[in-house]
């Protein structure tokens, strides 16, 4: 039938199940649409190794490429043809399973998920204009109200839960998921104590005197809209959404499809306490809550409404995140850590950093995953101490090849950057401080690297100067790398990026700053100040 | 012929002008190539209005996505297939142009680039773990070099500007492409003064007990590799250079064909000069020149490389170079700068500050775009006044629907956000401030904003809070949303965005921080912190 028709419905892939209606032979072109699938049918005959054929307006190369594109992108728009390709192939596979949810995206890219944006970032620049007052109101309410119903909390959470055990979740998973009122209790005294805090919007950065009467600041305001994207832990939505509302931030929130009902009712919760602690100012479309999956991806696509992207969870989220979006994004898809245990370390300070900075919490990204020991540790006994410490402690260690040659493991490692997240371990030799901190540069992921070693050797300071990453400790954990221990508050993550926050990210990390100039006892022009005569000049002096 | 014969050449695009050696029938295959190129260029017939075809291996969608993609993606790795559009189509035209870029990317995408920027790297390592004093030799030995070596340098410059000549180049172009020795002169200066000024790596920023004996602090350190893209100017390359390493940053710098006589010379002045003022210490690597077109985009895909990209050049460029890479870029694509002129400003003031924000230079980003005037000041004559000093000063006044409703102007708008860059603006009525805010809101670019009001009246402040963008001016104009002028000592470029830097950046956006932590008096483990039995506590004591 003709693409006029209105029942005319575009088939994006084409394959043998297709039940097509070939339509008459066009009046205005010279071969109607039954010659064309005749033909592309034919490139992509049967078993053919090599074929495959898209039927799509001629003069439309952006058509084309949405329809082969694995996401919907909006600057291609919308797919208008049909991909053919030989039956049973890998790329039929690929087609079908990418098409459906290139067309699903299609229906879903609506004006809704702009709204939600638009509609945040108008709620937070009126709060962010606003006293600190409403927002020190606004965390107390979030803390007080996820106590007071906590009923309605746990309830939601056991619907997820029996979900969980009719899908044969995984267990880690339904560990994470699960909310108990041990949990509520923390999350509450985590807000309490983000209210507590010295405000660190409107702070002033600097301050100088441009010339006489006029005056520089640059001062913190908020980032604008935040998209947080986590996974299963519905604990996370109310922890990070005070961070946002801390800092004056709009945000919209996308949880894992196994909390749905938990984050539904959280999610109601929080908007509840934002309109009760502002007295009705701020409305609760300062916190969205994107539930289906398409819509995820329609705010990928909105890198004009949305600020920062922050994806929480494995290192998978994140690499999909960053490889489909042009949203800044903070955060890290890998945490490879290395202690290095130098020649001067005691047997008894390297065992002690060691095993905690492995065991503590081997899936948590600042798990140490290498272990590098200087080659005289091998001669002193102090790196058998450490292995022997680390295997009765149920590590695995697994050898690179000179760690292989000198005898200290029985498995050799496959990669030297491998984030294990379990009780596995690389181990290797290496002949110096530079070695090491070369290997980290080959082989770390600029997370977390840190060095044991006697605490008066210029080796310690010399490593804390020279390894390039965004946390570098001397004789303490890994495990340390983390915004509660390091005394930022609460934690939106951890950034391995260079650009805005580096290591783990509090308040400051979702604040910006704004440049203010005032000019007093009348304007000032830059003309003024150039050309052949000025009749100003620049002071420049620092007022801070 | 078949694929396996080394003389066989892969054909991205069939058209009927393509001498093509069909092969004999695959042994293989179920049908040879010879079918598949009947079947699909009978699917491609002359003058069809809707059918494109693409043969390639069937079981491969990446390469199909290659071949029809605008720019070599490493990501689907090289095209492995032909593409068969209809002969005169606009596809044709279209795949024509972009398959022959794809292919010479293909071929560019070399080690070399990725090279140059891991030597940038290392180099930048060496650099930064060095005290103030060797950065500040460097500093003043390319600026001395400038001036030692000017003949050279204009040497080269006036080939430059006698192919401009031939290529009968725009006149704006050549007057941005020549150097003169006063320009040199100036750039010596400026260098000179970036090398007065104090340093600021490895400024401590915050400071933490964090428990008994474990000590935080965040200290400046280098992004990393930037690699900055600057079109025409020569003079952007030793400005440049000298802020990133200032910084202690690796660079790679990319600047415009115009200029490539002129851009060699200074590169290799600027490396005898590392080499010089660091005894050698640092080589040349620190900073790497890209000549190539190709080598840009292969740049652009190095996200694992590359910490940051900076456009210097006009709007196109940056929105070319945001929209091919996922390396975070630092620039502005608009400068709408609005002027808002509240009921209680003076003729004199306005006129004075309007004139001056769109007429001092009004193809730079911050020269005003859109003039705001209060209803009130068409009742009371400063809207008169104000329109008549710009149209004195060679302005025209387009007008938004009220402004034409009012009379103020002979000439309509199109366009309610446009960055005219010459001698025309915008002029519309708004009734109050939250409708001058709102605006603004809604058409500016987030980059300068400036109100004109008397000096006392609390509009001022109103507008100085409440307005979003990276600069807000009271009574002074945009045209100081500037660098020097704000005192940041020379400009890498103007951030519109909220990640990282915000309006003129100067050396310190080219920095980023680095958690150091430090133990004295045993080690300290995170198991000792927490669990049912902890044996320490934190302090989290603010040390500065």
């Amino acid at each position: 039938m003709p693409p006029s028709n209105p029942k005319a419905k575009l088939i994006p892939f084409y394959h043998a199940n297709s039940s097509v209606a070939i339509g008459e032979k066009s009046t205005q072109g010279r071969g109607g649409m039954g010659a064309k699938i005749e033909a592309a049918s034919g490139a992509v005959k049967d078993g053919s190794a090599c074929a495959a054929c898209v039927i799509a307006p001629g003069d439309d190369l952006n058509s084309i490429r949405s329809i082969l594109s694995p996401h919907y992108d909006p600057k291609l728009g919308p797919a208008k043809g049909t991909l053919f390709a030989t039956p049973g192939s890998d790329l039929e596979r690929l087609a079908i399973e990418e098409l459906v949810v290139a067309v699903e995206d299609e229906e879903s890219v609506s004006d809704l998920a702009r709204d939600m944006a638009v509609k945040a970032r108008k709620e937070a620049r009126k709060l962010g204009a606003m006293p600190f007052e409403v927002r020190r109101n606004i965390l107390n309410a979030v803390a007080a109200a996820l106590i007071e119903r906590k009923a309605e909390i746990l309830e939601a959470n056991k619907l997820d839960l029996i979900d969980a055990e009719q899908n044969k979740t995984d267990i880690q998973l339904v560990k994470r998921l699960k909310l108990t009122e041990e949990k509520l209790k923390t999350l509450e005294a985590g807000i309490q104590q983000l209210a507590a805090m010295d405000d660190q919007l409107g702070v002033i950065k600097a301050k100088r005197e441009l010339a006489d009467g006029l005056e520089l600041a640059q001062k913190t305001v908020p980032i604008g809209v935040l998209m947080i994207i986590f996974e299963s832990r519905p604990d996370s939505m109310p922890q990070i959404a005070s961070l946002a509302l801390a800092s004056g931030n709009g945000l919209l929130l996308k949880g894992g499809k196994e909390a749905v009902n938990s984050n539904a009712v959280i999610h109601e919760i929080i908007g509840d306490a934002i309109e009760k602690g502002s007295n009705g100012a701020i409305t609760r479309d300062i916190v969205g809550l994107v539930t289906s999956r398409g819509q995820v991806k329609d705010l990928l696509a909105l890198d004009d409404t949305i600020d920062l992207v922050i994806p929480r969870g494995g290192n998978k989220l994140v690499a999909y995140i960053k490889a489909n979006t042009r949203i800044p994004v903070l955060g890290h898809a890998d945490g490879v850590c290395h202690v290095y245990v130098d020649k001067s370390a005691s047997a008894a300070n390297a065992s002690a950093i060691v095993v905690d900075s492995k065991t503590d919490y081997p899936s948590a990204c600042n798990a140490m995953e290498t272990l590098l020991l200087h080659s005289d540790t091998v001669q002193n006994n102090v790196a058998l101490n450490v292995l022997q410490s680390l295997r009765s402690a149920g590590v695995r260690c697994l050898g690179g090849p000179k760690a292989m040659k000198a005898g200290l493991s029985d498995v050799p490692a496959e990669q030297m950057k491998f984030e294990y997240g379990d009780l596995r371990c690389l181990v290797e030799i290496v002949d110096s401080v530079d070695e090491a901190i070369d290997w980290i540069h080959q082989y770390g992921s600029g997370h977390t690297e840190a060095i044991v070693c006697d605490e008066n050797d210029p080796v310690g300071e010399d490593f804390l100067q020279r390894v390039d990453a965004a946390c570098v400790f001397k004789n303490t954990s890994t495990r340390f790398a983390d915004g509660y221990r390091l005394g930022l508050g609460a934690e939106v993550g951890i950034s391995t990026g260079r650009i805005h926050a580096r290591g783990p990210v509090g308040v400051e990390g979702l604040l910006t700053t704004k440049w203010e100039l005032r000019s007093a006892g009348g304007v000032n022009l830059a003309s003024e100040f150039g050309g052949a005569a000025p009749t100003k000049t620049f002071t420049h002096k620092e007022l801070m």
